[in-house]
């Protein structure tokens, strides 16, 4: 008894992690699919000591499935997605295509979680920076009414994919090398240098990633009115995001004990705070590891309405697959989806 | 007709760049000393096409000097400044040893140059992360009352000296190689990675780079009631250090063409802005930069009363040695000191 599994974007950076998690975690499986483009199908990949070969993504090739992760864009997802449900499958999509979609739960397990229904055929995986920021935001915003954040962030290649990744490694060889680089992915040098994040500019001087970091954020808080403020940046790092926040509340902020002792105690979080040592988080302890890595807790000392805190996560863990995997579980342990529910190919009558 | 200038740790990464400087810029020079400990004694070093050779740093070596610039260390400069200065010297200390003395200048030329007189024997230059915010912060904080800043800065390894930078260079390459990686100067692994600034951490949870930066802004900009909070950051970068900073005004904040006018007409700065092509201040393009790169300037969607910018700067350069060349060129210029104070070697009583 297990899940008719599809993974949409099989040969991405966070389709590997989607199919390395599958393999090691609890949620049963009856089969898993991998899709890709044209290009990528063909290839083998390894699931639980099986080689799987990657499909082409067709309407068809999502027939029968239980539980399909997209992770192939927003336009493949736009496209798929719909296809997908209408063939009975539930998608948990880590595009940015639905996430705003009214009616469209926007989940981070650990902090809105509780939101999901049984009727939820579509839901959507945050933006990897929000989803970092919140496994600390979450459990922080119980203790006191947040008003506003001010974050800078300290972005990895990773969250432009494989080939962002690649690009920092050969241009950062080259450059060791005295060899001249190339950039095709990334609009600007990226070895030994920073920029800010490459997705597009409006109006207000705030790139894409800002925008979907504030609101994403406000529709998981569930709190529209809340105030957000972020700079994102990248940095010549390969697979952790690290964010610098400064959280103000309405009055008083909490005792930074109060605060530490939540943190320990919310699940996902793993505090990181070492003075002695000058041990905080960091992206090479943050890169792998289930956990958001939470320190340098303390009084803000432009106000006391506030604190700041410094918060470092795997992007294609928490920041994507990772997260993706538990809203799965959390689906199938709450009941919400059962093995059972789609053990045949579905015909589109049976979909939503 | 020109001075005798000695530089104090001129095999050091500012060293260096402080020869280089004074050999290409306007401050005339008689003669230049370089000194530097015992073990780089005897070490040549080129300037303006002549081989000098470097000699061990005592009290007798900075006889006959009229201007000194240390950069060696706290503790160096503690020790000889007094020497330098009682042997008649003017002494411009790049180290932290004397900045926040009161009676000593802390001098950004740009910012509060006019606070100089010719009385001062003893020139602090400032902490390096100050001295670049302040070249965006100064203009700014003439056309409002600034209340607050909140900062996050993104450090280079050229801060920690020229051996921070080799040991960057050699763990990444090292990474790149799949070779084992060794920690000697920086606390933590350095390659594809960041970390908080290595500095000690204060009871309030600050470490002693965020104290430095609040400090010396609030000085050179004599404004002891500003409040400052800043979130100091090593990111594997050579040598430019970016900040991105919120800066808070009493009331709605001045409009950000206003603000991008001032810096436009601000000397040292120059505005990176092209939101069309993405590009903004970045590393790459402030190494080597005399000016300080500025741009992102947005109005803060959190607060009307603040704005949020992007701030990038060479670290060895209006960080440090610049500014310093800056500080004795303006004592030049405006006539606080001449070639002819100090053009025979000057004995004990002639000091200040």
């Amino acid at each position: 008894m297990g899940y008719n599994v599809a993974i949409v974007g099989a040969t991405g950076a966070v389709g590997q992690e989607l199919i390395r998690l599958l393999g090691q975690r609890t949620l049963p499986i009856n089969q898993i699919k991998l899709l890709a483009s044209s290009r990528s199908a063909g290839k083998t990949m390894m699931y639980r000591g099986q080689a799987l070969q990657v499909e082409t993504l067709s309407a068809s090739s999502i027939d029968g499935v239980d539980i399909a992760f997209f992770s192939a864009g927003s336009e493949r997802s736009r496209q798929f997605a719909p296809v997908a449900i209408e063939a009975g499958a539930v998608v948990i999509d880590n595009s940015s295509a639905f996430r705003m979609q009214s009616g469209v739960p926007l989940i981070v397990p650990e902090i809105n979680g509780k939101v999901l229904r049984a009727d939820d055929r579509l839901i959507a995986n945050p933006n990897c920076t929000a989803a970092i920021l919140l496994m600390a935001l979450g459990p922080i915003s119980k203790l006191g009414h947040v008003t506003r954040i001010i974050a800078s962030t300290y972005q990895s290649a990773s969250g432009a994919g494989a080939a962002a990744m690649e690009e920092l490694v050969e241009q950062t060889r080259a450059v060791l090398n005295n060899e001249p680089i190339e950039s095709r992915i990334m609009p600007h040098p990226y070895a030994f240098n920073l920029f800010s994040h490459n997705t597009q500019v409006n109006a207000d001087g705030l790139n894409e990633e800002e925008v979907k970091v504030a609101e994403e954020t406000r529709k998981i808080l569930d709190r529209p009115d809340l105030k957000i403020n972020t700079t994102c940046v990248r940095v010549p790092i390969l697979r952790a995001h690290s964010i610098s926040a400064t959280i103000e509340f309405e009055g008083v902020a909490p005792e930074i004990a109060t605060i530490r002792q939540a943190l320990e105690h919310a699940p996902g979080v793993r505090v990181v705070e070492n003075p002695e040592a000058n041990h905080y988080p960091m992206p090479v302890e943050a890169s792998g590891s289930e956990d958001v890595l939470v320190g340098r807790l303390r009084k803000d000392p432009s106000s006391e309405n506030a604190i700041s805190l410094f918060i470092c996560g795997d992007q294609l863990l928490k920041g994507a697959a990772l997260n993706a995997v538990q809203i799965a579980e959390l689906l199938h342990d709450r009941g919400l989806i059962s093995p059972s529910d789609h053990k045949e190919p579905c015909a589109p009558a049976n979909g939503v």
